[in-house]
């Protein structure tokens, strides 16, 4: 009887290590589906705190979602002539993602390399010409500095504009510098070009915190800060800054580059030798 | 003594009862990482057979190449002045996924769902001009009709153009029809605009097989199919096409709209009304 009790312990003993290393595999399965997808599951958590449908289900929805949010980012950078006034609630994931998520920074790094590779090439030679009128034209908001912050707030775009908070945020000074361009910025300037920061803020309200806001997040050393004047108000952003970049060219300077993140920085007149478009799903300046 | 023994049957009972369940936890943890990653899983496991790193390696560099073909084609389809040859081999497994799973025909009908749009709002009124002569114009390789068939035995565009292999394959004349596109040629024409099909394939060799090509695979009604003929041998595609373009405005036509998978089709003059880039991140024509 004792050696049945003792064959039986046995079998317990070796069912309970059974029972170990299934949980442990179970565990481990976890653990490599959240490695795969921390910001599904991120995701998924977000979403059951505001609604009680089931995983399976959120599972399907949110790659429905991510499929759409692919074309309409692609569709909107891509087609500078498809007019959008918000970002589809549909996407406000997916944006929130891009964003905030690293792929944004990431396609920035990409775009800023092409533009320092071409860069490079450019043989800045005082002999042949005059060294100091080599050119390039940054935008301001969304290019050199982030307004990021603010739409944070705005369902990263899926709200409507708001002015009066928008000026709010605009008058702390506070945007911070897109890293990415600001090293585009220094690389350019160290190379000799002169740097043009060209924006549609007006001069008469905006002038002295634009350029206290870019000074303080490391904008230092440009040529020429240039804000809307009266003169160009109410105009169109390609009809201003066409207008703008003309009059820089009437200087004598020679505009190798021209970046900004909306298409309207990108269309129009006097574009330079070549333009290069970051992307900005947030909002769309017509 | 028997009072033990029932105990100890029915404490391992319960143990295999609760392993049961281990057991199915397990397979349905497994099930859902399939579910959520059905394309992971399969290039794991091609790769697998490639090498024999880690699977927790494998999911890094997934990742890595992942985001940089995401950086890649979101900077070669927005900025119509980066240059490339090939796809970089980093891109291979994102532009074949992105080709191949399902995204691409996404993004395609998206922006043709916008391009439809567009269209219904465009009034054919016959008593203001002359309806025989609302025009769009469509591209034809890889716009109306599909490569990817070639391409596939290229890794998608990383491996060089290989014109022998390309021209085999276009003289067999089994293009096959780009559904979404064929959806968009079918509803413009029955709208009563007169599509063009413009291709810079060179009429002395290729016009027949193009021809037939397109009728068997539904690309049926247009107005004219132009291929490149000899007065426009070796000249560039944004001037061949504007060439085209002016020809077909001087007859009298207006130019509503104007689709292709290059931006060369997009560039130069008399585009059209509105210019709708679609996706092609296996090749550029420049």
């Amino acid at each position: 009887m004792m050696l049945k009790i003792k064959i039986v312990q046995r079998v317990l003993a070796g069912l309970m290590v059974l029972l170990g290393l299934l949980g442990n595999l179970v565990l481990r399965l976890q653990g490599q589906k959240q490695r795969l997808h921390p910001q599904k599951l991120q995701m998924m958590k977000m979403r059951s705190e505001l609604d009680s449908s089931s995983e399976i289900d959120d599972d399907d929805d949110d790659n429905d979602d991510e499929r759409y949010g692919l074309s309409w980012r692609l569709a909107v950078e891509t087609n500078n002539n498809v007019g959008w006034k918000t970002v589809p609630l549909r996407c406000y994931k997916h944006v929130e993602k891009y964003m905030t998520g690293g792929q944004y920074e990431h396609d920035l790094n990409m775009i800023v390399d092409e533009i320092l590779l071409y860069a490079s090439k450019i043989q800045l030679d005082a002999t042949t010409h005059n060294h100091d009128q080599d050119a390039w034209i940054l935008d301001v908001d969304d290019t050199c500095i982030s307004n990021i912050p603010y739409y944070k707030d705005k369902r990263f775009g899926c709200d409507p504009f708001d002015s009066p908070v928008f000026k709010e945020w605009i008058n702390k000074g506070m945007c911070p510098a897109n890293p990415v361009i600001l090293r585009l910025f220094k690389t350019l300037i160290k190379k000799g070009f002169k740097v043009f920061l060209l924006t549609g803020r007006y001069e008469e309200t905006l002038a002295k915190i634009t350029m206290d806001n870019l000074h303080s997040q490391g904008f230092i050393g440009y040529q020429r800060l240039i804000l809307r004047n009266l003169k160009y108000k109410g105009q169109s952003a390609v009809k201003y800054k066409s207008s703008i970049r003309r009059e820089i060219e009437e200087e004598g300077y020679r505009i190798w580059g021209n970046v900004g993140d909306q298409w309207t920085d990108l269309q129009g007149d006097c574009l330079g030798n070549r333009t290069f478009k970051i992307p900005n799903p947030m909002y769309c300046i017509s």
